[in-house]
Order: structure tokens, then C-alpha cells, then sequence
């Protein structure tokens, strides 16, 4: 059933679910993306909130995005204290939208808290800190969901259907390509922004800037789509821009568990690019491209047949894209609705566990804590290659 | 100022407008697009509602949408006076989404009431009725604001602001075509939804469902981004479905006040039609074009030079369309945020009305009642050159 | 089979076809590709010619594209005379591709003279003119063949191919349009190229440059994917360009014998227009969509199912089509191809004729002196409705 | 001047090149490409051939496309004496489209004999051969072109002169694509051809059948493009279609000498590949996106700027792509005329040489026998570094 067309969280417990926000204050790109993804198909009311590290630019912006005065917190301790004082009526969950180097400390304190957690990319800095998060969230049961948002488009969601159906055959080739120009300046010489500022400080935004911002990404988008894991990777990473210090490209050639081969390429130095995440994937029987440019499409070509593009809101979608469709063919959704989608997956694993009565099988396709442990994996296997001039490197069991 | 960076009502009265909804119940496709439309920019909270012309289905419906019991009212004239009864804390607005007939009775009754209103288009079924519609929008001097949501994208405003700079001189041929293919099968003699019910009731959907349905917006589109009124029109109108007793079909030749000429034609019986809604216009200088299916873009070819394919979010557009612009360049937005540009417009000409103080220009671009007098102005024009064999027939001075 | 597979006029003759052009020469756009398209697939050879009206230039011309001095004329008349003298190794025909005005004279001429012609279009500047010729080719038995190369594209045949075989079922909506820009400027006030002097001077170019130039390409091109003929138009024809003393512009209303309905409109005077001819028909089925800047793809959207792009070399296209790709799939293929092929079956019509041995069926697609006729008819009804202030005129029986 | 607009060759010589043809006979892809391009623009005309290694074949074939009885040679050697013999009347140049290990020998012994040469990719199946064959045109001073014809593309030429220019800065990403589908099931296993017979035996076809198909292709594409070579890749490459002998496959990450890195992948076992050669190259200041798909235009999107679609006959271009322009504006070209190009770019260097003008600057664009030379090195290197794991191996001073 789409999501569009019915509640099961105000069916299963008469209300939506209740949720903290943590992060996405003044001047955030993606606050406020998540806040109107919460609650776009009423599973999430937002209740609570934490906008800022700082005290009292947390509590005031609180108020400014409609918080009451009381649950306008300070700090997080303060929310999941004061919240858990609260009993019945406290936050359910918490969504976590703060520096890279906070994702992990913050999620675990909410979940051993017993908050569910919905968290921006990448989940870790490190791949022990990833491994330990993973391991607390199958301790603590509570669900957590890592905003890997583009695995929310319906037409990537057909894509993996496609995929698992056998459509493709045997996959042979996955080229990945996430190209992003914002950096093609040397933007860290001018004044910085704090957002900006967090990003250049490695000790926050990770080990490799290119790769937990939009590296990640690519990775993710493509082992979801193939329903593979990469096995190994030969990288070229490094700075385009002379004089940077931080990465800002990565190429990699990749090979996946069940022999797929191919390339990702990734930068945020590509002067004229606009958001171009695209991913192209070959099996023995045909291909299926996404272009996140023209999200509501997917291309696909088989062997001997004229090339179909699915469009979403088609007739013949598979369920799990069917599902993630919410306003009728031919009318634009976008980015803004992928993310809804993973929050609406969210809710419907978490009300699952509240209830005991299981989610959808396609409401169970949002990225995981295994998800972001095999990101963090994917990132330092290709650190490592390229520091051993390009040699192949495992991405290890995990 | 974009529309995402602040928030005048907020600002000017310490909380959002408050917003009674007035249709768009269960089965409904557009009822969740204003609601989540009218919440999108925190300009509105929907506090009220009335959401079937059944008293009981009404009031279950108002709570299934999250309304307090209370204020999840059975009709429309209880709606109203309870929240009049309510002073300060009753309803400042009303979003009117149901059958065409109702359009102008249900704005009528808000508009004396004192509230401001925001309909969806037709905004009458007569020329009589939106005539008497639209002065009292003038007499009562509340806002009025029609829902013609195409309007509302940005590279639409982009393309009026550039028409309007003089980019490509006076203009000499526009183009539009709207075609859809919902009733391309007889689904008149299958089983009738109550949406389709009404619909193929001319009483209930005016006389003719496709102009009104469409038509308008076609109109509407080319009118705006022109800055020009069709001054006569010849047209062919009937049904293309054998043995169908409504028009589904109507080509139209038009000429503009300017001096402009082209073509129109609509149809909701193109088998295949995703929701092809196709803007161009040829001026001296150069050509714009705009089509739905990719509303982040609009393409612009000059006289002896190359094409240029103009995106939201690129760092060249006119203030108009920058305002318009949520998410960053390269994330693509969709028909959900055209419509909540217009309630963001709508909020902030509300404010002015309350405060004295001007909106922004650019919030002042949203079609008025006026333009609702002009579409049906076209709609009866039109379909008296069909009769008349396709003479043309002028649209008059309204 | 493919045309580039054999050469059945080698196969029957020994030797390809010995061809004559008149017209063509030098600044002419239409002259090389006339040349290169009639002996790509070496089925003719150009062995005489008449390149200029002027009797030594035409001479000189003649050189230089390659003829032996001998054969490279003063005139058609001397042409005709000397060919014929020739006995069995003189010229089998003559491809015309003069000024408007001379296309039936120097036509009739040649036909009289036992010669099959291949004649741009539009094939006459007068219904009565064009009635003479057709009459002529019926009477004389020889090819004729009209060279509205758009109908040489695979992909149009293809289209036509499908619409043949039902895949559309009945059809609805017929949207033909064709802009250019050469004529968005004043031009006819700047100094003037021998070309644009015939074109400026309607004695020789015909009653509407416009429809003459592109409009019976538009034309014919519906009609061949169609198979059918207009049956009544409802025309606004006029000069876009202010001061302008002749059409550049014709915007049409028309009615087909089977049903269909839709709009035409061609211009010269579109400012920014590239060469953008598209076809769109709507049958009850699904749609078909070509565009001439995209000649290598088809749009093919039926109901319910997803939108496939067929493309030239594709495993599953029509016999009609397929046998008009020359290329492997993925190669493109041009403006100069879709000229060869109508050269190609012309060349198969003679041979048929000569040896008595039908010709492929899928070679006779070319077109004809009667779909000439059509086009003349077309034009002056057209015109008539224009003056008549929109009327329906119908095309009448021819 | 545009090539279509004169024609040095006659204006020097009173009459067109005489080439001799090498290969290219019945079942060939290639073969009528090369003949309709090398007469297209009446520079050459093809006046002897030695179209099979087999003698009788090979005069039969002859005569089939046309060459006079005794013109129809039965060998090369054969072809070479004859040819020789008839002193000024015989042929200035051959075009050699055999077999790839005929490439070298051929061409070697037509230089010997004072001929000059076109012949197909790749110019050699090994580094010292190619080596050989460069220093031998050295040598002989003749005339070598080697014909990538996509460098033939007009706006291929426009992209190089814009790198050129400095339009794009200095360049930072180079990624090429080429992706075939004519492998992606296990052909060799069926039925041969003649063709696959020696594709698929690597002592003829070279170390790698993909690399020197293909992979040479794109290869020389980025290099022409960017005025560049690659100095050193890292490769995988192999075989997708199980049990397959031969390489199907290869994915590269490389550097370019002025600093550009990349990646490079091509494949012939794509299922449902068309034949996608792609080149995206990202500067300091924009990028440059060209697709053989839609051949006609050119991508240019600059940082702060709205993207540009160039295309063929724009107002704007270079001279370099202006004059490979044959055919007006929106009017399409394809892969022939690519071809036409490179036959008209080495009929304009034969000129020179014969009368000592210099050529036309632009018409010395043409690939080399450097070109072929660096496209062979690319080869061996590539092949080295997927044998030592992925190790990048420098492309060598050459």
C-alpha cells in the first residue's frame, strides 16, 4: 500500500510518533529538509528539539521552527532527560543532524536512552566507532535509520526490485559517479561559514571530506540497488584544487561480492556539475540507469529490446516503488520526498517493534547501522589503497 | 529574500496563520498536496477543517488529518461561525479544495465572513459568477488567491521575469499544450469514484470538464508568464472518446492583446500523456520553454547564440524565481513546493493586509481572482467558437 | 533487406541508374546533399546535370561538381535533347531541385521526354499546376517520386509502420509543428543571396513561402505516419515579423478523414529555433512522438505501460524500417541518409518498372505525385480559411 | 571556410585524389563508411582496391562497388606495382581497413611505396611495431592518418578549441566511457562471421580485443580533447561473460601529464548498451559533456553559469568546428560525416605536401601516427598494471 494512502502509526497508537531533533539549526541545508520530511505524511510530529551546540542559540531557534518554550532544550542530555521525565508523553525517537564527528556519540547516548535514532551520513568517523554503534543498536533492539536518502526515491527502489526479481541477470559492471562543484573554488580560503567550518576541520567531518560527504553516498546507492556489498577497491584520492589540504576527489575501481566490477568516481571540485549522482548498472540480460537529476525516471535497456524509461507513478512499478509513489504520475516529486520516505519507513519499523505486529517488507528497506558500517569499511579500505598507490584493498567481513 | 530564509508571518505576529481547510477528504489526490503545501514554509497551521460535504464523514475525516475533535467541523457555515465565535484565536484563512459548483458559494461565504481564502481553480463555472466573485474580492478586501500551482515553480517565474526584462523582445507565438491521459478509455461507464462522480457532472464541473480542468491552467500559465490576456480565440472542442458526452478534447487557436498568436490544446484523453503541461514562447530576440515533467529547468535559445538550459538554484536567476527556490541547485524540488509558493504568497499578502506593511514584491505574483475572471472569460469564449464553427470570437474587456 | 545490403538496381542492370540534376549549384543548400544522397548506395551515378539557369555558369557548375564537360549543360532543353540522343547510355532520369516555380515546368519536361523524376518539394505553386503534373505522371507511367525526405527517416517509418499495424489503435490527436529562425529577422531588407531572391519573390516561390517552404513538409509528414489526408483546415496565416509583406507564419486547426483532430503550426520567423520539427499522434491506444532534432529515436507511450524509446537499429523494428538503417545501432545516422533513401526507392520504382519485377513493398513508401497534390490542396485551403477568418475549409477530394 | 564550401584538391590538382581501397569487402561494417566518406566531399575518388585477401574474392568484390575490371586487383602487392605503373594516373593514397594485423604491414609497404595512408584503428597490435610504423612516416614523409573518427565530430573539434582556448582552465577530471553490447552474450561460441573469426583470435586482433576496439577509441578521444597524454594508468581488465578467452573489460583510473585524473572504462559485454562513448572533462572553470548519442551538441556548463547546449552550426563556434559543419543548422549529422572529415583533414595534407601551401590549420587535427603510436603504449601499459594488481604503470616517453 502507498504511504500516501494510510497511517499505520496513528492507526496502531492514535497519535504520530514523537521525535527530537538534534542539529539542523540557522543556517542548515538539510534542518530543514528533515524536519518537513518527518513530517510530511503525519508519522512524526516534531516535539523537541536541540538546534545548536550552543545553549541559548539552541533554545531560541527551537521556538523560531515552532518548538514550545519547555521542549526547546540546550543540550541533548537535557532533551533525553528531561523528555524520559516525561514518560508516555516524551519523544518516541530522535533525529540526529549535527557535525559528522557528534553522529556517533549522540546516537548512542539516545539509544541507551531507548530513543529510536534516524541519523544524517556518514554514520562514523572511524570504522571501530561504526562497529560500536552497530553493535548498541542490535543490543539496545531500537531502530535505527541512516538518511541514505536517495535509496528513497521510488525509482532507485524499483531499481533494487528490478535487481532482486533477476531482471538484470547476473550483474557485471556498477559505475557510480557523484559530482558536486562547491568546492571547485578554493572556498576554504574565504570566510567560512560554521558549516563550512566543521567540514574543513578533519577532526570533525572525518578522515576523507570527499568520501563521507557524498562518497558514502554513491557507495550506498549502488550495494543497495545490486544488493551487493563491495568486496574490494583500488582508489586514486586526493586534492584537485592545488593548495588544499583536504580531499575533495576520490576515483575507485571496485569489485563486488558477486563479481560485479566497475568504477566510482566522486568530487566536490568539478566546476559546473550540478548534483550529478548517477549510477549505471550492467547485467548479463540489460541495464538500468538513475540520474538524480531526473529522479522520477529510470532507464532501462535490455538485450535485443528497445530502451523503456519507468517513470514513477507507472502502472507496472514493482510494490516497493509503488509504495514510496505519494502525487500521481506526471507530477514532479523530489528530493524533499525521498527523505520522507526513509522517515516513513522509520516510523513503521518502530511502531513494528512497539506493537509486535511486523512493518511492510518494503518499509524495511531503509539504510541500517550495518549499512553505515559497511560505509565506514568502504572508506578507510579506499584511504588505504590509494596511500598503497592503488593496490587492491579487501573491504573485509564486517 | 527566499521564501526558506525567513519567515514574515512569524515575525510579524508571533505565530503562524491559522488555516481552515475546507475539502479534499479521503480519496482525495490534492487535499494532502495543499495541507502538506500550506504547512511546508511554517506560513500556516492547519487548525480547522470541514472535509466532506457529509456531516459525519466530515468530522472523522478532520481528525484523521490531525484536527483537534473540536475544530474538525461538519459544514462549512459551522466551521465559520464557531471560529468567528473564537475571536483572535479563530481561523484567519480558508483553503477551499472541493467540486468546482462550490468554489464560488464556499470563497463567497468566507470572504463576507472576513476571512482570506485560497481556491482551487476553475475559480467558477460561469463567466456571471466569477464576475460577481471577483468584485467582492475588491468590495470585502481580503486576499484572494487561486490555486493555477504552476505558477508557483520557479523556473516559471523565472521565464515571466525574463519576458518581462525585455529578454526576448515582443513577444510573436505562444504555445501551450496540456495533455493527460486519465480519460483516455471510457472510465464514465465503469465504476465512478465520488472524485469522478462530480466530475463528469457538468452541473457540478461547468461546461466543459476538460477546459476547466486543464484549460485554465494552460491559460493561466501562458497568460503569467506573458504578462498578457488572450484577446480572441477560435477553437475546436468535443470528445475524442467515441459515444462520450463531455468534451475531453480542445485545440484552440489564440491570439494575445500584445500581438502575440499560437495555438492551445488540451486534452485528458491522450492515451500514453503523462501530464505533459508544455510552455513556448517565440519573441524577437529568442524562446523560452518550460515543461512540467522537468519543472527544475527552463531552456532559453537567443538569436545567434548558443542554447541555454537555465536550472533552479543556478546563481543567474531573477530574484522572482531565487525566492521561489528551497533545496540547493541540483536537488530537484517538485509540483508539492509550486503549491506551497503560493501559500507562502498568500501568507505574506495576509501579513501586509494585517500590518500595513507591503509584501514583497515578488510574493504578489499569485494568480488573483481577477485571473479567475479572465479564465472564464476563455472558457466561454472558447467554447462559443466551437459552436460558431471556429470563428473567432474575442475574450472582451473584464 | 536492408538498403545498404544490396544493390538490386546493379543486380538487374549491371550499372546504377544514369541521373541528370537540374539545379542545385552554387550557395545552394540542397544541391550537395541531392548529390551525395543519390550515390550513397551507388544505385545512381550523376552523369549529366544543369546546375544554373544562367547557360554559362551552369556550365561551369557542372565542371566543378564532377561532370564530363560534355554533359554538364546550358539548359534542361538542351539537357533532355542531348541525353536523349544518347540512346541507352543517356540519363534513365533527372532529380529537380530548381526554384519553386520551375519544379512542374522542368518536371512536365522531363517526364514528357520519357524520363522519371525526383522533384523537391513543394511539387507546384498551384492546385491546377500541381493537378497537370500528377495527371502527367499517370499518363506518362513514369516514377515520380516528391522528395519530403522527413519520410525517409527510419524512425518515421517506423512510426508509420506501427500506426499501419494498429498499435495505436484509432487515432485522436495529430500534433505537427515546424519551427525555424532563419526568417525571425527582417532579412528580406538586407542584401539578398540569388536564393532568398526567388524565395522573397512569390511569383516563384508560391502563394505562402511559409507552407511552401515547411508547411507541406509538416503536412505530408502527418499524413504518411497517419495514413490518411486532412479533410478540412482552420488557418490564421500571416507575418510575424512586423513590415513583413509575405507569411512566415500559419498556425492550423485540422480535421482528418478518419477522425483524428490536432493542430499544425509552422513558422520561419521563430527566433531561437533550431529546425525543430515534431510529430505527435495520439491513437486509442498509447502515442508516438518524433523529433526532428533526435531523428535516431521514436517515443512510444501506450497505456499503462511504460514509455519505450525505439531507436534506429534497434532488433525489433518494422521491416519498413529496418530496411531504411544503414549504420549499426548506436552509429548515428542524418539529415543526408533520409534523402538517400527516397534516391534508393526511386531507384528500386525504376527498375520495377524497366525489368517488370515488383519492388520491394517497403520501397514504395516514397513520395508521390499525388501526395504533391495533397500538399497544393492543403496550401490553398489553408489559405482560404486564413482570409476567411478561420473558417473550416475543407481539403476536398483529389 | 568550411570543408563543404571549397574544395582545395580540385582547385590545386584539376581533379580529385585517386585511392585505392584495402579491405573492406563484403559483410563489412566499415567499408561502405569509408568509401561514402572518403567521396562525400569529391576529394578522393576511389579508383582501385583490393577488397579480401582472397584473390578471386577480392576482384570480385572489386568490381561489385564499382571499381573498373582491371582496377580490381586480387592483392596488395598486386595493387601497389600495377598502381605504380601507371605512373601519374595512378592512385596517390590508400585506405587501409583490414584486419588489425594487416594494419601495420600494409600501411608500411604503401609508404614504401610512396603512397599515403589512412587506415583504421588501432594503427598496431604491439608497441614496437607502432613505433616502427611512426618512425617509417617520419621517414618517408608521407602522409599518415589513422582514423578515430569521432575527433572528426565538429563539436568533438569545438571541445578540443574551447581546452584549447583555455575556456575550461586548466583541466582537473577526465572521464571517459564506451560501452558496446555486441559482446555481452557469448557470441563466440555461435556461428563466426568472418569478422568475429579474426576479432576473436588475439594474433590478430591484438593483446586485447576490447582495448584495441574500443578502449583505443576513448582513449584517443580524451587525449584529442584535452591536448594531453596520459601518463600513467591503473587497470582491471578481463572478461564479464563467463568462460570467455578474451578481454571484454576494462575499467582504468588514470593521470594525465598536465595533472588530470580520471577514469576510463569500456566494455563490448554491456547488455543493453547502444554504443555510448562519453566524454565529460571537468577545468578549474567548467566542464565540456559530449555524447556520441546526440553527436551534434556539446554540454558546456561554466561555475556561476547557466549550462550551454553547443551545437553543430551555432553562430558561435570555433573555426576549428565551424569547419567541419556541412549541413545548416538543426539539420542532423552522424558518424559518416565524422569519417568525411578525417578523409577531407588528410586530403588537405597530401595537397600540401604536393604543392607546398600549407594546409588549412585546422585540417591538421587529423589522428597520427604519434596518435597511434601513444594509443599502443596505452594499450601495453594498461594491460601491465592489470597483471601487477592494479599497480599504476607509466605510459612512457614515446
Amino acid at each position: 500500500m502507498r504511504i500516501a494512502d494510510h497511517n499505520p502509526v496513528v492507526e496502531a497508537l492514535g497519535r504520530p510518533l514523537r521525535l527530537g531533533v538534534i542539529g539542523g539549526g540557522a543556517g542548515s541545508f538539510i534542518g530543514p529538509i528533515h524536519r518537513s520530511a518527518a513530517t510530511l505524511d503525519r508519522r512524526f510530529e516534531i516535539v523537541a528539539g536541540v538546534l545548536s551546540s550552543d545553549r541559548h542559540r539552541s533554545m531560541a531557534q527551537g521556538v523560531d521552527i515552532g518548538l514550545d518554550r519547555q521542549r526547546a532544550y540546550g543540550s541533548v542530555d537535557e532533551m533525553i532527560e528531561r523528555e524520559a521525565a516525561r514518560g508516555s508523553s516524551g519523544i518516541d525517537a530522535v533525529a540526529v543532524m549535527t557535525p559528522n564527528d557528534r553522529h556517533c556519540p549522540v546516537s548512542s547516548a539516545a539509544l541507551e536512552a531507548g530513543l529510536h535514532v534516524i541519523c544524517d551520513k556518514p554514520m562514523a568517523n572511524s570504522v571501530a566507532e561504526a562497529r560500536a554503534l552497530n553493535d548498541l543498536v542490535s543490543r539496545t533492539g531500537k531502530v535505527f535509520c541512516l538518511t541514505h536518502n536517495y535509496s528513497g526515491y521510488p525509482m532507485v527502489r524499483q531499481a533494487r526490485a528490478m535487481v532482486e526479481a533477476g531482471q538484470l541477470g547476473e550483474l557485471r559492471i556498477v559505475q557510480a559517479e557523484y559530482f558536486q562543484g562547491g568546492m571547485a573554488l578554493p572556498v576554504e580560503r574565504g570566510e567560512l561559514t560554521p558549516k563550512l567550518r566543521w567540514k574543513f576541520d578533519r577532526a570533525r567531518s572525518g578522515p576523507s571530506l570527499v568520501l563521507g560527504d557524498i562518497g558514502t553516498h554513491a557507495h550506498h546507492l549502488a550495494c543497495f540497488v545490486c544488493g551487493d556489498q563491495v568486496a574490494a577497491v583500488a582508489a586514486d584520492i586526493g586534492a584537485l584544487v592545488p593548495t588544499r589540504q583536504f580531499d575533495d576527489y576520490a576515483g575507485m575501481l571496485w569489485r563486488f561480492r558477486r563479481g560485479a566490477r566497475g568504477s566510482c568516481v566522486v568530487t566536490q571540485a568539478a566546476a559546473g556539475a550540478e548534483n550529478n549522482l548517477i549510477l549505471r548498472i550492467y547485467g548479463e540480460k540489460g541495464m538500468l540507469e538513475w540520474q538524480h537529476l531526473t529522479p522520477n525516471y529510470l532507464r532501462h535497456a535490455s538485450l535485443g529490446e528497445s530502451v523503456r524509461t519507468l517513470g514513477r507513478g507507472d502502472a507496472n512499478l514493482a510494490p516497493a516503488a509503488e509504495r514510496a509513489c505519494r502525487i500521481a504520475r506526471g507530477h514532479p516529486e523530489g528530493f524533499r520526498e525521498s527523505f520522507a520516505t526513509l522517515y516513513a519507513d522509520f516510523a513503521e519499523a518502530i511502531v513494528a517493534k512497539m506493537t509486535g505486529v511486523p512493518a511492510d517488507p518494503y518499509a524495511q528497506w531503509f539504510p541500517s547501522a550495518a549499512d553505515g558500517l559497511h560505509g565506514a569499511v568502504f572508506i578507510e579500505a579506499s584511504l588505504r589503497s590509494s596511500d598503497q598507490g592503488g593496490a587492491w584493498v579487501e573491504c573485509g567481513a564486517n
